[in-house]
């Protein structure tokens, strides 16, 4: 069988450039429709499959990358941050012309029986791994499949997988202090699952932070990131005998929830308790008073995460041996509403 | 060239069923080790190639569904109703064996772009149309491509394009009806887009049962679904002279907001106004007082899509001057909350 031709043969041919031809054969604007229908006589003539399963044989590249989420669909569907985190991820896959596929999984199991079947499908070029737990088998298992892969998360230890992370020290850092100095010392948080990495490092910043700040009280309380739970446990933190003057929650959802309770139980925000929610999706802008919230711009966190697995996909077989980039983002910073005031 | 080996030669030559051959060159649970082991010697020896860029080309499918969504990044972020419609498409896609493939898109000359080149390079075997517009090209255009396509909401005139849509006189009967029996005359309704078709079939149902029930005054005001428009257009219902004793919203993310501003300006709510949100995503449980809605299962619509386009793809050049088929689903259903109540 005598070599396909090339992109670079149809412009050679054409006398036009690479870019003309791939926006020719693409349909997509760039070139005068006279170019375009010389273009394609030509790269017809020259017997070029534009057919992608054919390109795919012969370049062997699906120009689609994978992401398989680990949630119920309900918690998704009311999670701001998974829909901002995939459309960064799109905006710059499509510029660099990749697709991505998205599966709902239920188990950890399932999630790697999927990478393996895509992998072996060549269904996709590479994977964006979502919610990295603190075991997780997904950085062994995934390196090892020779799929290239970033990690929505970390830092990663042992360097096999490349990650995208971002520090928290600095924000619990910065919360803590705000809250001290509007009077604050009986300090609670709505924290995530406890499993995840993220909550782990969280946990770890904001300990730090209560003691270098010297509150009289900080207690950190596990949650599932739902409004029921974020309900729930506001309600309990709010009846106990020690009540906080200020409760700092793991996202906004939950936090929007506990000022439905506040609401509920008569307390007034921020008179009586004060309110800080973390990712600062258009939710915390929706309610009165406004939620005081940690920022961070999770459109621009998705872009970059998708920008390393395309570059760990170009690079691939480049340097085996050399350990995984580990590329940190900015952190988020507070977000004063009015949500958060003096303690009572 | 010879013909290539399919599945059910391989499970002829190993006496085992197709399924068994599938599960086993899948890698999916189901068939013990040693048969799964002897099924890919089998199916290694006949010269079986389970790359699926192989495939697509013998079996010329993709095995992947395609939705374009054109909206803002931040509105898709906020707004439960895509992530629940996309979990529910992704639940039967899989299922089937299908991928999803999803792209963001500007407007709809780059939509009908995606879709042209998607299909001329064979990445999707249909598409599902979402936001059908009064004035909607794609009616014409997707399939005049030949290419199996869906519409989520209708119903489509001409007979085209195959939709799954639901009624909304019903419902808008059965809003109207409740407030007026709690002795709401004058009511206003916070709209979605203007030229989206479920729009205007919202509009006129509902004008229709204003009439029918009798009211004294029923107004609707266009809005984009964006907390903004909605906590803004509440604000000046709320400041008119005659201000409305009840205000129904088109999704959940304007309710949450009106609520906001009932609460910034004073208005108790349900004592001094009623609200009724639709599309009741767990957003509406979030609130004090939690938000009477319109409810329907979003999940569910978003997997009857997905099983409509997939028979479509199955039939392909079955009966290709038969009118495409128009399913209806289940109409929203009233959920009554603390945000109704008697009229002051």
């Amino acid at each position: 069988m005598t070599r396909r031709p090339t992109i670079a043969d149809i412009a050679r041919a054409a006398g036009v450039s690479k870019g003309a031809v791939s926006y020719a054969l693409n349909g997509r604007p760039g070139v005068s429709a006279t170019t375009r229908e010389r273009i394609l006589a030509i790269a017809t003539e020259m017997g070029f499959v534009p057919n992608r399963a054919a390109r795919s044989l012969s370049v062997s590249s699906a120009q689609t990358v994978g992401i398989a989420l680990r949630r119920p669909a309900r918690t998704l569907g009311i999670e701001p941050f998974f829909m901002e985190l995939i459309s960064g991820m799109e905006a710059t896959l499509s510029a660099g012309s990749f697709g991505l596929t998205i599966q709902i999984v239920t188990s950890q199991e399932e999630e790697l029986e999927v990478y393996r079947r895509w992998w072996a499908e060549r269904r996709v070029d590479g994977v964006l791994l979502c919610d990295i737990h603190v075991e997780d088998r997904r950085i062994e298992v995934v390196p090892s499949l020779g799929l290239p892969a970033v990690a929505v998360g970390g830092p990663i230890e042992g360097g096999r997988l490349a990650a995208v992370w971002h520090d928290d020290q600095e924000p619990c850092g910065e919360v803590l202090e705000y809250l001290y100095a509007l009077g604050h010392r009986r300090v609670a948080r709505v924290a995530g699952l406890p499993h995840l990495l993220h909550t782990t490092i969280r946990d770890a910043a904001f300990g730090a932070a209560a003691r270098n700040v010297g509150l009289d009280s900080f207690t950190s309380i596990h949650a599932d990131y739902t409004g029921e739970q974020g309900a729930r446990i506001t309600r309990r933190l709010l009846t106990s005998a020690a009540r906080p003057t200020a409760i700092v929650y793991d996202n906004d959802v939950m936090a929007v929830a506990g000022l439905g309770v506040a609401h509920e139980l008569g307390v007034a925000v921020p008179e009586e308790l004060s309110i800080v929610a973390w990712d600062d999706s258009p939710l915390c802008r929706l309610t009165h008073p406004t939620l005081t919230s940690l920022t961070r711009d999770i459109t621009a966190y998705g872009s970059r995460c998708a920008e390393l697995l395309l570059a760990r996909i170009g690079e691939r077989g480049a340097n085996p041996g050399e350990p995984a980039p580990s590329v940190q983002f900015l952190p988020a910073a507070l977000s004063p509403r009015g949500s958060t005031g003096p303690a009572a």
